[in-house]
């Protein structure tokens, strides 16, 4: 492994410039307008594998978008490694607010800006690199898979179904995923939870179209004011959420693993200021790595209704829509809470107006135990590269299906995130910094050297 | 008079033709790309005047739009009636809900179908039609004085301060107004008080960017769902405002007046059919006429953040946005109320986001007593057209010029709106019957008759 560092140097620019051609398409999966797109990103990934050395590579039609599967198989007696990442991306508004074109990546200040650069797109692209230094160098001592999906920003969809039916294909003894953060450049950190996630959008119809707010308003309910009111009436004066039965599965951690927990590094003056706010808010009681950790949420992620346009218009609006997530805790389960919240929203509506609740997707939360060979493995492996071991922490984002893959596949995944808090990742202005992309190919080599 | 019905029957298709080349002219004025259009609406306005028999008229510039202002002085010891109308209009969105383009109007079952094919377009071109039929047949007694403004539909922020500087220009007796509505086809009525109004756009802050909902949702306060805390803290469960000091000045109505105001003919049945909600919604304790006419209200007119497009995007929008409307009654004063709601909200705003409230326009309530000789002109002339004396009604709708002019210029209005509810003003598909339009002209000829 003597050459990695030098390998990684020599070749920089062509894996930049390979990764840009992975950026370029612009596989937004929530837009059916890019279902092209998702089809062109899949081709590419099958032609990524097999030059990078691996026997075989396809893409495999879902119901939905297409994924692609890859594989190197040396010896089935040796460990085999499932490498999990996805080819999708999040939409790109407020298009207006990015300073360069989102799919045209463009490097300033030693990181890659654009949708993708980290999630998933840098940081799935470094397994293909980190595996090609193996194959070429005849260094690769495990059997190692890869499954590159199409779906994960809009929930998995399709993934579950082709887990099932493809069990013995996608056999391994650890799956390994790159698609969270560290805490800092210099603060390597492994994910050891993940939030679940349920997602909805709630309608909510009053009139049958938008009336004069004088010679109606006070009359006639407005379905903007309706939907504010049951949005306030989910959390408490300690943001404590309020629809009976939410917490009933909610896992409380222990006095103990909260003590350990707070003795992760939190700069509370330079994450606000990151963010530019002046108080931070949450659930009473708990700390911000707690609230983001450990505890769930409800956060409206859009709502729209009525008049947005320039100046005054005196409407009572006919209609108004929110779109809602909760993030979910273990052992939470998202298909109840799916329910539990359409049926609350459902129920609380007024009979001035009408209600409908659409359930979009979810998933499960996850915890990673540090025990076992997998983790120790990855542990030393960013203590290799970063000098100093890794702390192990509970993110607030979701992968929903790593829970599944562990209900499905019955194996745990390792979550080597390379990631930064300033990587904006769903933002405008994205990036990623060349050298966590840099660094993040040698310390995944370092983890097949110690795994196997 | 005898000739009148005759001279309208004849003269009808010109009549239509005229108002349609007026309705044709997209003189939205809270959309700054229709400046343009603005002027050519008030020298079409002139031409009208011109063309119907004023002595002279003009297009007069103001800080904002400009109005048009035209007269004919008969005799300076002879009565003075000022018609104002408006020729702005309001926007057409959501646009795809029109079964027409809103500024092509077209005859359907016997209804002009446009934006300001009655608000205020229609209507005010009645007075012009009424005018011409007086002086073309030597029967006008009075003299007559127009104003009509391009800036109603945005709080006529300019006209106040044109009033102020021309007292003597606008001297009149009476100012007869046509911008309101009847009971119904075969219910004439006549609108003996209006609300006033007060409108603010509210923008909540929260952090720098849009953040990821799972990293950052629990711990960093999301615009959204404080803004709809906000909102919904405006009332309690009896839907009575809780903003401190809301209801000081309101005028308690007389259970005498109230009782009155109960024999008022109101069909619950098929006021829920019409705009297909299945329950009423309001004030407890107030009838539905009560809740429109005496009492003031508080609607969200518009709201908007977040993402809003196709499927999920987990995101914790960095902003929020609404539009604010209240309508008030007498006497409230609309500037204390501006002042108290923005005071309000920025003070109930939570340390961790930015609230900002810009009050964008507003103007207090109105009453006309009955007992006024033109307000008895008034009712003898629809009772004269319609063959039953008009009800007097209080609207929930609001002109706020109206109550100005009785400040300034010390003047009442009478007004004799020819709307109907189902004209759908301010919402797609505006319309005005041909027949209203055909019999306010009737009906406003008969009053220069009776009044003078």
């Amino acid at each position: 492994m003597e050459n990695l560092k030098a390998y990684i140097a020599e070749n920089q620019q062509r894996f930049l410039d390979e990764l840009f051609e992975l950026i370029r398409i612009p596989s937004i999966s929530s837009e059916s307008a890019h279902e092209a797109d998702m089809y062109r990103a899949a081709k590419l990934w099958k032609k990524i594998l097999l030059d990078c050395g691996a026997d075989r590579a396809e893409v495999i039609e879902t119901k939905g978008n297409p994924l692609t599967y890859g594989e190197k198989i040396i010896d089935p007696s040796f460990l085999t490694v499932l490498v999990y990442g996805h080819m999708d991306v999040m939409p790109v508004d407020p298009r207006e607010l990015w300073t360069s074109d989102p799919f045209e990546p463009e490097i300033r200040d030693g990181k890659i800006y654009a949708r993708g650069a980290d999630d998933d797109k840098g940081q799935s692209f470094m397994h293909a690199k980190a595996f090609e230094y193996l194959v070429k160098n005849d260094l690769l001592r495990c059997n190692v898979k890869f499954i590159i999906e199409g779906e994960e920003e809009v929930g998995s969809e399709n993934l579950p179904a082709f887990c099932r039916a493809n069990k013995d294909l996608l056999k391994a003894d650890i799956i390994l995923v790159s698609d969270t953060s560290m805490i800092g450049p210099d603060i390597p950190s492994l994910t050891t939870g993940l939030r679940g996630l349920a997602y909805w959008e709630i309608e909510v119809l009053g009139p049958n179209r938008d009336l004069h707010s004088g010679l109606f308003g006070g009359a006639v309910a407005n379905p903007i004011n309706i939907l504010a009111k049951m949005l306030a009436d989910v959390s408490d004066e300690n943001n404590h959420i309020t629809i009976p039965g939410f917490y009933d599965k909610v896992q409380d951690v222990s006095a103990e693993e909260r003590a350990k927990m707070a003795r992760a590094p939190f700069d509370e003056k330079a994450y606000k200021d990151t963010l530019g706010i002046a108080e931070l808010w949450g659930e009473s009681g708990y700390s911000t790595n707690e609230r983001t950790g450990i505890r769930p949420t409800f956060d409206v992620c859009g709502i729209w209704g009525g008049y947005s346009g320039e100046g005054a218009k005196t409407v009572l609006p006919s209609k108004a829509y929110a779109k809602l997530s909760t993030r979910l805790v273990p052992n939470q389960d998202y298909k109840e809470i799916a329910s539990l919240v359409k049926d609350y929203f459902e129920k609380i509506a007024p009979p001035s107006v009408k209600v409908k609740v659409s359930y979009l997707h979810g998933g499960n939360a996850y915890v990673c135990p540090v025990d076992i060979p997998a983790y120790k493995a990855a542990e030393k492996a960013y203590t290799k590269v970063y000098g100093i071991p890794p702390v192990p922490v509970r993110s607030g984002g979701s992968i929903p299906i790593i829970s599944t893959f562990e209900e499905i596949l019955g194996q745990k995944s390792v979550l080597m995130g390379f990631g930064l808090e300033s990587d904006a990742i769903h933002s405008p202005n994205e990036n990623y910094p060349v050298e966590q992309f840099l660094k993040g190919i040698e310390t995944i080599a370092w983890f097949y050297y110690y795994f196997a």
